[in-house]
């Protein structure tokens, strides 16, 4: 089934293949793709739309010399698997296995590492000038989805691309009509319509009656009019006004049209701009029909496909606040929800159903998303931005400039706080606290549980300034959600176990679950604290006056976080109480299972007594 | 001879007025704007360039009901005086006195507070749906500039705007073919084309002469490719294809064109957008020929114009980093300069003069900036990104996910850290300690004087991954600058001055001066930290054994910043010396001179003195 692919060790043996045997290649290496992913979870949609494409460049370019940038990253399998790593496959995403994004540490290959959007043309930029300037000829290749196309980050690089002089420098368009979530936005329409030929065709068409009966003077006037004859003949594309030179649209599951016309780019250098429609999920007709689904699947049986879960399972953290948005909107007619292009992983799904037209997917454009809750939030009504943690990185001028300044009324719901999982280090969402608390006027919400969550948004939401709520990626201990929109007081902690050990344990969100049950051993007092900021002093103080010894507990970066927090308190108010900060060491934590991960960090129950009980020892 | 403007409260004496009036009160304006900044100091060519704008504004839409929102602000000057801030502007830009930009907070018609460019199309869209959503009539006008046009977020906000529906949105390009720098970009060059008429003209003469020579069948066929038919007679603009109803260009002069077309607009209603275009200084010739030395120029002669500066003056930081750059790029051919859109700000004119093929002007393009540097680094250049504390936050998930994840060699230079004077809180540089602290691999360097700003910038260029160097606006304590490009110790301070009273100071970044002022009379020890980043824990270790109470002092927030990365590591290692933390509060600092803003924070040699004195008694 897979005999060719077999054979295939780096891209020099693709390099090698004949056309007919680049198509069996294609053929195997999809097969190997539906088999392996179905095993591991993993991307699957977006994967099986780029074979041909991975196929064709490597056979085309000379990599590891020529750079070929995958933006987003989710769909490098195919590459991965040309690329020395096909048996690894089996460890896709895995504690110790590959990556499931391009990763310069994993492969010479992997000329720059991607999983946030829309990065792939400012470093493919970056490493042409050097290429340039130090005369090495070489090709640097940014592919990129049509979803990705619309952030501003990709739009800053060609503008900057467009001008620059003497690089190598290719865009592929990778356009199947998708980010994660349908696409948005005025880009992909305009897409849509180069995709369908519409534009290029009726211009041709017409064009060509045109000049066929055009007298010479008007033709010679056609001539004279330089860089617009050609739009008598197809409209200069957006991409061509912004300095590249476009070809296409071409299919990109057809090795007949990428060769020759990847061929022809790389002999021609320059600033070249290839668009390239394929269909996501192509070949596997289940993914085909529904990309969304087999977007990031977990184990499935191909034959089958995914089954709906059986069983009622825990609601995640993202369906608690979905439900909270919807009912809450329901309450009040202010309520207004913004997403950047996470419908489905942000648990917007009912509420754009039920209130469309307060219901905002602005693209993948987290710096537009922010100021335009801001200015939802001028004019009274009240914004809530659904949000990773670590996309929030994006919004970061804008929450800080446009809201936070301004005091406006918008709430944060950042999804994805903490560790991660089989998303790894470029998913992070170690560090919102840090870079969010120490910005004025904020509220910093962690709530330990799932009712808390609702609470908290309650609170957040109905706080007239700037709020967040952080939770984690996936359930929490499965707490019963109650359907209250009423808040809890602003910036106060509950006490949830009173110790007599002199040792009290602080958490700040969903590990207060592990701390309570390290407390038991230890005879601790146990707070779950709900705010970072506004900290609740009074509680710290009276604590201190009853206990000898602190534990902060945190899903988050120790470096500045809510811990840090805690000792700068004490600091300033003569508390001379030791601090422990358990938290997120100061390193990139790479992929694995989120529970083992944390388990690995100590930041479990046994973790937490072992750890607290040695230090009780130094101090 | 500013008799009409006298009788100017507000916009509505604007709409009162003839045509002609409205010319005589344009011309009053541009006078009172001259004479005014020239007292004062603050932007003047932006500002000259938008008098006829702002007076036809007013006069056609019904302002504060209709939102005006000014993208980057420095052009309001024209509508601060027309809404009812006249007098105000005596004390422009001065504590106590009116902001340099927009301020919801000063007036009903500051419908948003801008500062950092490119995000008047998202707030705009933001007020627009909920105008849509309460039925409210109402026009949303923002109004941006060519340069801040090309910022990723000013697209993102189109790319959003140009599907939304049922909304009125007026973005009206202010197009003078300059950022504060000269425009960079293709969408300059292709603004530029538009405004010469060079593509709206030639195609419609083209369009028209082969019209009038069709047979009829072709007429016909025209007509029915819909859509398409106008790029016949003009090609649709880039605005056009995002969904805008494009209009213009109009000269933005001239009021016989601005009113009507205005007035126009408003009628229709919709997605509109109008292309301007004026003059940056216009009607004064001086600003007129060079508009950069007066975008923002302090007092001057306005007979005389800005004279040269006689006598010697102490360098700033910036000049000692624009020198430290040549002198560097000269010993290593590695190094590639990055500013977006700031070489004046940056000190990087010389530096562009001299390696031409070695800088990069990006345009205002943070976020692609920062990965365009991770980019060149990837391939074995040392990149160096020039850019403010306050705009680094735009570039923060850049850094985060590009260059610290990646460990790439990227040298960072953030001028105006801290404190920046008369620009406010828009533009504070107080928050980088804190968002740079807690992203693990990255060096975080505060130098104390200018020499030292070398030694660090030096330091941070050798060291092998991503590093920053931050240091004020203006110049320092005046230290000579040594032309070395060696390195000092990583993670190393230097004790300046050893006291007996059992008090440490350390000082990170040029706070050290007041500090070592202050420990005189508290017979104080005191230390140059150099780096929070990595933090100097065995000189800690070693202070804590003869030492019984620290004091840190930086020009940064508190919360998160380097003293709480002191007491993080004090409690981390069983230290229980009290700590003081002195800093700048968590609060929003507005507008003022710069040492008075610091006194007022008790951050000079007397205010620290006291605050130490007074806390030492509290221990």
């Amino acid at each position: 089934m897979t005999q060719l692919l077999s054979t295939i060790q780096s891209p020099a043996d693709v390099r090698r293949l004949s056309r007919t045997q680049l198509s069996t290649l294609s053929d195997e290496l999809r097969q190997f793709l539906i088999e392996s992913v179905s095993k591991t979870g993993g991307h699957l949609s977006s994967n099986l739309g780029t074979v041909e494409l991975t196929v064709a460049l490597h056979h085309v370019f000379n990599t590891p010399h020529d750079r070929i940038i995958w933006d987003v990253g989710h769909q490098s399998y195919p590459h991965k698997i040309l690329t020395g790593r096909r048996d690894e496959m089996a460890q896709l995403r895995q504690a110790g296995g590959i990556s499931g994004f391009p990763k310069r540490s994993e492969s010479e290959y992997d000329a720059f590492g991607t999983a946030h959007s829309s990065t792939s043309i400012s470093a493919a930029l970056g490493m042409a000038v050097v290429s340039r300037n130090m005369s090495i000829p070489r090709q640097h290749i940014a592919v990129i989805g049509d979803g990705a196309m619309t952030a501003g980050m990709a739009f800053e690089a060609l503008n900057n691309a467009g001008v620059t002089q003497g690089i190598n420098l290719l865009v592929i368009l990778n356009d199947n009509d998708m980010s994660i979530s349908p696409p948005v936005g005025a880009l992909n329409k305009y897409l849509t319509r180069l995709m369908s030929g519409s534009i290029a065709k009726d211009a041709h068409d017409l064009g060509k009656a045109v000049l066929e009966q055009l007298p010479s003077p008007v033709m010679e006037l056609a001539r004279k009019v330089k860089g617009h004859a050609k739009g008598m003949l197809g409209p200069a594309t957006l991409f061509e006004e912004l300095g590249f030179n476009y070809s296409g649209p071409i299919d990109g599951h057809d090795l007949d049209a990428l060769i020759p016309t990847l061929e022809n780019l790389k002999k021609l250098g320059g600033l070249q701009f290839l668009h390239v429609i394929t269909k996501k999920g192509q070949g596997y007709k289940l993914a085909e029909a529904d990309p969304v689904l087999y977007h990031g699947p977990g184990k499935f049986d191909p034959s089958l496909g995914i089954q709906a879960k059986t069983g009622v399972s825990k609601p995640t953290f993202t369906q608690v606040f979905g439900e909270w948005l919807c009912d809450q909107a329901q309450a009040d007619e202010r309520l207004m929800g913004i997403t950047p292009a996470m419908r489905e992983g942000s648990g917007l799904v009912e509420f754009e159903k039920r209130f469309p037209t307060r219901y905002f997917d602005v693209g993948i454009a987290e710096q537009h998303a922010v100021t335009f809750g801001a200015g939802i939030a001028c004019e009274g009504y009240k914004p809530v931005v659904a949000i990773y943690s670590t996309f929030l990185q994006r919004g970061y001028d804008q929450l800080i400039h446009d809201v936070a300044l301004q005091n406006l009324d918008v709430t944060f719901a950042l999804d994805r706080a903490g560790i991660v999982g089989a998303d790894g280090a470029t998913h992070a969402g170690n560090y919102d606290i840090a870079f969010l608390r120490c910005i004025p006027h904020i509220v910093v919400a962690t709530p330990s549980d799932e009712n808390e969550c609702r609470l908290l948004l309650n609170t957040c939401y109905q706080y007239p300034g700037p709020a967040s709520v952080r939770y984690p990626r996936g359930a929490g201990v499965g707490a019963e959600v109650l359907k209250t929109l009423e808040p809890v007081a602003l910036g106060k902690g509950v006490i949830k176990r009173e110790g007599q050990s002199g040792v009290a344990i602080l958490a700040f969100g969903t590990l207060l679950h592990p701390a309570l049950a390290a407390a038991e051993g230890l005879d601790a007092t146990v707070v779950d604290m709900r705010f970072v900021k506004p900290l609740d002093e009074t509680l710290l103080r009276n604590l201190a006056k009853t206990h000898k010894a602190f534990v902060t507990v945190e899903e988050g970066c120790i470096m500045g976080g809510a811990g840090s927090a805690v000792t700068e308190f004490f600091n300033q108010s003569a508390i001379t109480c030791p601090v422990l900060p358990l938290g997120l060491p100061d390193v990139f934590i790479d992929h694995g299972e989120q529970q083992a991960i944390l388990s690995g960090l100590g930041l479990d129950k046994e973790g937490m007594q072992e750890r607290i009980a040695a230090w009780l020892k130094t101090i």
